[in-house]
């Protein structure tokens, strides 16, 4: 079983999840995609995953075999598992508690080389709605205090199958990461009553020069303190502190602005390595003591996206600082995504031979 | 100029600076290491560098020609200046200053293949006395809060020069990264009337399975919750705050520990790309209203370097949480690193064909 065990000084835990079958010194470079290996993602090999938990199937056929849009299954080397205590342990200075979670692949295409940027909506829909019932399905465990919905696009965004697919992991603690934008939100809620994210998404709007898109009910834009060229923010116009309620229409101008954002990357930066967080509220759970701590969750928090496309590289600087270099202002970064995104069809910018 | 952003929800800062000469779209791919293009950093070279700021010239050469050892020379593309205003402005919810600051390189030899790990010592000790000096004195600026010093090694983490070098870069702020140390430490002290790192120390050396080496002056271990394979920790065994004040014996015990660690991830690793970080204590600037903040500093913090290999990709789950998945425990690669350094000289582990 993996391991939580978090720094005893500050507040970041690690997972630490040997693998079985590899030795301390299989790390001799970045893990390689395996090429030439059948790809346990794709259609027609779905007994290369255990069982699914969830999948569309239109034609009405039987789980595990073909036929299928969307799937969802556990991941077949989970970093977390749901058996195990939630107890925390001390051990003299040190905390650890049993690597308790769930790790689940979403398969988001039945296609190997479908691509989230190639659309259309509504099959990007279909993976929003997988990650809202996986994310309401997941919260019914109380030990599970906060999911985490990512992408990695691409080997150095950390992505080991090129097949198209995202993942959810359910930890068993609210991150420091996460508690700093909490506590931030509810300060900022208790001093104005409003929320932090409105605030600065109205701001945005006002300001125009970092929007990229507003479809009416999501904006996509490049945030002021841009740790990363072309990084892009997706938050909901309205205030939303729930992603599991939003409704089909919803879902689907959602999917419309991840697209854009997604595709229009293309021209400003080939096809870039990406990650993309989906950050969504905790899990409302009462704790003993401080039963109205996520009270005002509804009213001082706002889910939202972030992309962030893999060019530059996390240095010594990075690490020891927290402090982020970005060699391309967001005002810049958005000024050619607009660009871009008016263009007419057909036309490109400054596209370069990639098509990786 | 380049502008320093404050995140408008939590506490981080980033650095904008647009590199002049390149287009928004320049970062298709990370950024090569020039290839046949002169080293500037090499010897014979001196006049492609900004004019050095200092250098180990034991025959007494003239500055900016060859004859040195060890060479400190301004950045080229410094992402801070020393030119600007410290104080901070809004522009609404936003925070931003002038990029003020300082970026050096410290050439650590004239010869472009050198490794600290093939050492000696007595040449490691020469690069520690020039972060001492160039620590010092830009801590007499008093706008400036924090420096800190780090080396990134091989293109994964971030080197575009192969020559060896390092870096210090001095911030108008001090990172909250940092804030949380310090706060962590400082509580910890006020409790306990004891240092935090030098309790953390004597349980490693309690446990012993995770130290790999002592020297007497100083300890290299593998932390309890590290977040990388073979990630290491160097602390001074006697509680020490101030990294300038160490000494001649002090660097050479210093340098025999660190060469030791970077020569032993050769044969668990390869070479492997790695980020060091040292970590000092911020200038301790009386401020208005807080006179008294950083008073305690010489009893509650404690020196300490960060040496992190560079062999699994940061993804979406370690961007969105702040966890981090470690595949190697810290307790196997200590005892990996142990048996290696204990091996008689001539044989070698597991070493790979890449010798890079």
């Amino acid at each position: 079983m993996s391991e939580l065990r978090k720094d005893p000084i500050i507040d970041r835990w690690v997972i630490i999840a040997a693998e079985r079958g590899r030795r301390p010194t299989d790390y001799h470079s970045p893990r390689p995609t395996p090429g030439g290996v059948a790809c346990p993602l794709c259609v027609g090999n779905e007994r290369m995953t255990p069982s699914e938990i969830w999948a569309v199937r239109p034609g009405g056929s039987a789980p595990n075999g073909p036929g299928w849009q969307v799937r969802v299954v556990p991941n077949k080397y989970p970093a977390l598992r749901v058996e195990g205590s939630a107890e925390r342990r001390g051990l003299g200075n040190f905390d650890l508690m049993d690597g308790i979670g769930a790790h689940e692949i979403i398969i988001e295409s039945p296609d190997h080389d479908w691509r989230m940027a190639d659309g259309p909506p509504e099959a990007i829909a279909q993976v929003l709605l997988a990650w809202q019932l996986r994310l309401s399905d997941l919260y019914r465990d109380e030990r599970l205090r906060y999911c985490v919905i990512f992408r990695n696009h691409g080997a150095e965004a950390g992505a080991t199958l090129s097949h198209p697919h995202s993942q959810i992991m359910a930890i068993p603690v609210v991150p420091q990461r996460v508690k700093d934008k909490l506590q931030a939100a509810r300060e900022y809620f208790e001093r104005k009553e409003r929320c932090i994210f409105c605030d600065v998404l109205n701001q945005e709007l006002a300001l125009g020069e970092r929007v990229v898109i507003d479809n009416g009910r999501f904006v996509a834009f490049a945030p002021f303190a841009s740790r990363f060229p072309f990084e892009l923010a997706i938050y909901p116009k309205q205030h939303a502190h729930d992603f599991a309620s939003i409704d089909e229409p919803g879902r689907l101008a959602l999917a419309e602005v991840l697209q854009q954002c997604l595709l229009h990357l293309r021209p400003a930066l080939g096809w870039p390595a990406y990650n993309f967080i989906l950050n969504v509220s905790p899990n409302r759970v009462p704790r003993p003591g401080k039963p109205h701590f996520w009270s005002t969750l509804q009213f001082d928090y706002h889910w939202h996206i972030e992309i962030l496309p893999r060019v530059t590289h996390i240095a010594g600087f990075e690490w020891g600082t927290g402090f982020y270099i970005n060699p391309v202002s967001p005002e810049e970064a958005a000024r050619f995504l607009r660009d871009e995104i008016a263009r007419p069809a057909g036309e490109e910018g400054e596209v370069s031979g990639r098509d990786g």
